[in-house]
């Protein structure tokens, strides 16, 4: 799908959002693309981000979904907008191991009110990817609602 | 609901998961209490922990109702077992602005490969709690697999 | 948890709503109970309502834990409002085995544009109630819209 | 993606199984393709089928949704296996106003005992189609198990 941004500065904008977000710098996540109805992001595997079996923590792989949706959808916000989460369903569908974790995530739907994302996240293990999580999110966008503390 | 816990060990087999789970010291999560079919698990606000607003990032909040679910339904598994999350979904009701972020899950049903949890996220602000965020969660429990790396 | 009314008529606009589903006719399905951020809803055994196996059909399930909390959440709205599912989640732990389908529904939160319930669908053989499956919804309240075509 | 049916007769499993399903012939769905990995049920529109405002009940989109991602797993499923639905989650994304419901689903991965499916279902009006719902569902296989009563 093709969606139009509402404000040419939707780039700067989820950016300097995401570099807000303190718990991505605890995790070393990385903001690596945004266009118009889509965002990717990346989590590089560190010893601290892992379960008992020593493979990412679903609760990271959780995040990096629910990131990315958010700041898909964010992309096609108004200028003065703020955007949540309004809830998110995941499927786990295979252990987060391996050296670097990608969520993708895509708008499916850019309402007036309400936004549905879906979020695929890869591991990727020796340079090969593999579907690990897939979820389906719910945003709400909160017009004249800054995005700063 | 009243459970019945099939192994004499199961709140220490559930403690040596958690302190196995590295993500869990570097959120500075604390495994406050489980009995059978129950688990509840805290932690305290830190500026690492946030989003763009400085609250409570919606990936701690789903990372801990995960997590007390996972740890509610393991409570009843066998001795030789271990648990995955198949899958969940979490509803975020209230910003998770406070001091303290309380999750506490309950099965719902223990069946023989499946568990399903409901986990409630409480948020407590100068000591007063509010519902931050709901989930339904879906466990599989894998028999003679081990819980270690 | 207790909620007040918007609306002296919430019974009535309720029962009114359900009257125009065409669809509660088809299946039978019955209005037993409303009050406000409640709803209880019945459909009684048919064989037309069943799976392969004879059972009630998943579909006959969803719906019925999708209305209630329709209508749970409805029973809190405008006088001029009408009310939209936007999502739901359900886990269907039971095989709808019995004579008869309950469903009830309660509302969790009560926001001004979204309102969360969780439903539980119960079956009942020879009078023995059997929880069947739990859903988790989130509603949108429109203002100013017509509950009719 | 590309799946193996692990039957020759997966098509003649899915279309019996169907058949036996009394509730789609309540709503006269139909099943129109069958492969392995996926499948398309279709339901025109009945008056008998209708929510409040006369459009398709959410009941039987979730339905369509949900039987769909059922035989598209159950296709892919061992000749003496049966299928449950163990779990959903949809997103109503457009009101159910036109003349056909679509679904269509897809198997997103077959494991051993659990298989999860993303469904869409679209409604056409005048010939356009619409997305109408998203859904991403759970299914368990349960071997050397009856598909019928």
């Amino acid at each position: 799908m093709k969606f139009e941004p509402k404000s040419d500065t939707y780039k700067k904008k989820v950016k300097e959002s995401f570099e807000r977000q303190e718990f991505m710098k605890l995790i070393n996540a990385q903001l690596i693309d945004v266009r118009p109805g889509y965002c990717e992001i990346h989590v590089p595997y560190h010893s601290s981000l892992t379960q008992q079996h020593g493979f990412f923590h679903a609760g990271i792989i959780s995040t990096i979904a629910d990131n990315a949706a958010g700041y898909a959808g964010f992309s096609l916000m108004e200028e003065n907008s703020s955007v949540l989460t309004v809830e998110f369903k995941i499927n786990l569908m295979a252990p987060g191991d391996g050296e670097l974790l990608i969520g993708k995530s895509n708008v499916l739907k850019n309402g007036r009110t309400l936004t549905i994302c879906t979020s695929e996240v890869f591991i990727s293990k020796n340079g090969v990817e593999k579907l690990c999580a897939a979820a389906q999110l719910t945003l709400i966008e909160l017009k004249n609602s800054s995005d700063q503390k």
